[in-house]
């Protein structure tokens, strides 16, 4: 069967994944290792590139051949691609020059001005910047609802987690809400009672490099396709053939240089193992924010916090900071698994994250759909730390509605794919404990073959080449649950 | 005054400019960081950005505005870009697609498997690829000087080394025969008397690191645009606003890395140094390959080796590697100032390199002008051996004919430039040293001002602002003159 017009569409598709490979590491090397003076030209560079890009993108011969490609004689996976396809192409057509260029402008404004401002506890400064980038986002948001007929908030969430809706995370995070903060209440009161010996440091970089280098090598990172090195930010960059970690360290500890880097290990395992022969395309690519982050989430909290792999670590560590009796394996748990509600989402335990998340939903969407306006965060957020976490924020803007740059960036929607993935990840691990009953056993003696296969045969090798709601279905018979994240959660911390 | 046709074709060679960046950065970490699995998908998207590159200077739209651009009211700064913006042009434009298909192929199966035929001795093997690399090289030879009007190897030379001819080589190379090899002898002779102490290893890789980075430093070398990492071959990468160096290091020896560090410095500080207004048309490039090499020799011969630069040197070699009589200043510039005909160009010193570069010449000149042919390489090459350094190399086709990569890879006329760099050098030193006479006696201070600010007002920001005859005239006063580089070898090695 031939289809001209799909395989004019492969061909451009093919084209752009060779120049993302080349932007990929390009920013990549702008984060984790160029020098200062070189800025201005790499941005340059990469402006030139993301322009043809672009311009590759809203070439008016694609959207003939998109119609065109409907009316050819497809398979299924090509159907599929050809989906994945059109919501690249949407991403880059829907919106007119005018508002991606004003926007750009107001984000880049907006984000370089709150660097200082964060530590200046600057609202006001902020919030001038901030009013330019909120209109731009509303525009946004109503021209991609009008385009897909979705509401807006939804259009925008569409970019990072297709097919999830602002109603069906309503239901989720407010079934979260019935149980989550009495179980932080009784986590603490709990914990209250327990002994806790702190680790005490210095902790040499050169060491944390090792022990970050070998938990990757537990959780089967492949290093003949990939690298860790330090950034300011730790993140997952490079491309599905040559994946590229980054952590950072501090001297004073050491926990965020190894969570960073069990993290990124789980963006990197699925990048590493997204199906080869459909690279080129659409269809390869990660399924998801929400997806990705349930990788992360995967390897970070269902792994890495689990007592078998703190069992694992806590040798390491001794062998490598030398031994204090706060490296015991049971004290070392205990220590990690503290839940202490606090000002910074990024620095948050694990039951108290979520809440966090909530709160920048609940507000971002009423945002994005003009229920309340940019002057009016500050007292939405000190309402709602203070609700959720017993937490005042009043007047300390700096560790309040200043702490992410999320929403100086334009970046509405995003937030949600944080605790969807740290759901997801609770559904995949009891699909494993289900087909491994004696997962956790095993996994004490550094056996995490069960869980990678599962991960490999069931989310990673499948791409894009399902909804999300399918993959989820497909691969634990039912779609998304947070069930199984109160189950997880209450044995871990009740149990 | 308004030049639409000029115009054009800056904004061409500007975008050719950012492409090539990203080029030069994904070309860079494939030598020093890209994991091994990485290389397919490296190899398609850098094609992919060579095949855009090379459309856009195919456009047959570029033609017609070049023709256009010479009637157009320009002044000489615009005259001497659109120069340099024809021979960019030419090089792509005056040979067919299919020489450059063939090309590719032959040098790529050529190049790949010399790296295990050279091991094995297996010039037979060699031989059977190296004839269709050798044709392709004489039908580009005889293209180019149809297109330009020079003699074959001199078309193939004026893309390193413009305005350049195998007529001038003949004198200046000739004019080295008279005394070179006497001089060889004579310093043997000398040396043979001379006690020497050998500094004894291991030399841990972190200490020649440092001391690669100390050197650098003395050096002038810019760290906020530029780096220094690790690769299988030494090289200067990346771009001019961040500049790449790489080295490589062995345990039994540190020369290697270290005077690979002070060589590849040179090439870094003229490309940091370009001037930063012109860095995005062509008139901004660096000059040529064999005023590429003069800095880098300049560097590494005129500055590296010389007796005050060695005495800054010794203290630091004594402080990492720990002490050792070896590292007393007088017998470390002995050891390193050591003359001894061997085997391998790269490992040659100072004085017997160019008696490699001019068997080499010689050959190249004589395959590509159809004198010889592959097949008589061998004889040529043992013969001139035995003539010039007085080597046996019969047999031996590893450390012979097979020890360079270039003819493999098709690079022809390319070999010159080294000698014809040291030439440069020794021009350049001599013009320095009648500026500033007390030049060794700062030197041994460290303060190496005169020959930073010499260079880089007479060289660096020169760019390609004039041809090589009129940057070496107006520098220092007259056209290359071998001379120099004799008084200089003199006076370093009977002095």
């Amino acid at each position: 069967m031939t289809h001209p017009a799909y395989s004019e569409l492969i061909a451009t598709w093919q084209r752009l994944h060779h120049f993302g490979h080349l932007q990929s590491i390009a920013s990549w090397d702008r984060a984790a290792l160029m020098p200062s003076k070189g800025n201005d030209a790499r941005a340059a560079a990469m402006a030139e590139m993301n322009g043809l890009m672009h311009r590759m993108r809203i070439d008016p011969q694609l959207a003939k051949a998109l119609a065109n490609a409907e009316q050819e004689d497809l398979d299924d996976f090509q159907r599929a691609n050809l989906r994945e396809i059109r919501r690249d192409w949407r991403a880059s057509n829907s919106l007119p020059e005018a508002l991606i260029e004003a926007q750009s402008l107001a984000t880049s404004r907006c984000e370089h001005a709150w660097r200082t401002q964060r530590p200046a506890n600057d609202w006001p400064g902020f919030l001038a910047n901030f009013r330019e980038v909120l209109r731009c986002a509303r525009e946004q948001a109503q021209r991609l609802a009008d385009d897909t007929g979705l509401a807006p908030y939804d259009a925008l969430m569409d970019n990072y987690e297709p097919g999830m809706a602002g109603k069906k995370v309503d239901v989720l995070f407010g079934d979260l809400l019935t149980w989550l903060p009495g179980l932080v209440r009784k986590v603490q009161d709990k914990q209250s009672k327990e002994k806790l010996l702190v680790p005490t440091g210095p902790f040499a970089k050169s060491a944390q490099h090792t022990i970050g280098l070998e938990a990757m090598k537990l959780l089967g990172f492949d290093f003949e396709a990939g690298r860790l090195d330090e950034s300011a930010h730790p993140f997952c960059g490079g491309v599905p053939e040559d994946t590229r970690l980054t952590t950072r360290y501090r001297d004073d500890d050491f926990i965020g240089s190894l969570f960073g880097v069990i993290h990124e290990t789980g963006h990197g395992r699925y990048e590493q193992n997204l199906p080869r022969e459909w690279l080129g395309q659409p269809v390869g690519w990660a399924r998801s924010a929400g997806i990705h982050e349930s990788q992360s989430l995967s390897f970070e909290m269902q792994i890495g916090l689990s007592r078998p792999f703190v069992g694992l670590l806590a040798p390491i560590m001794a062998r490598h900071f030398g031994a204090q009796p706060a490296f015991e394996a049971d004290n070392l748990y205990r220590w990690l698994t503290r839940v202490q509600p606090s000002f910074i989402r990024v620095e948050a335990d694990e039951l108290t994250y979520p809440l966090h998340v909530i709160l920048r939903y609940r507000i971002e969407r009423d945002l994005i759909e003009g229920r309340v306006e940019a002057d009016d965060i500050p007292a939405l957020w000190d309402a709602a730390m203070m609700e959720l976490l017993d937490v005042d924020t009043r007047g300390n803007y700096k560790n309040g509605c200043l702490q992410d740059v999320h929403w100086g960036e334009g970046l509405f929607g995003y937030f949600p794919s944080y605790t969807l993935g740290a759901m997801y990840a609770a559904q995949w691990f009891a699909a494993i404990r289900k087909a491994t009953p004696d997962l956790d056993a095993r996994m004490a003696t550094g056996e995490l073959g069960p869980v990678f296969n599962w991960l490999r045969n069931n989310i990673w090798l499948q791409a894009s080449r399902w909804t999300t709601d399918e993959l989820v279905t497909r691969a634990t018979g039912s779609p998304l649950d947070a069930v199984h994240y109160r189950r997880h959660l209450e044995a871990r911390y009740l149990g």
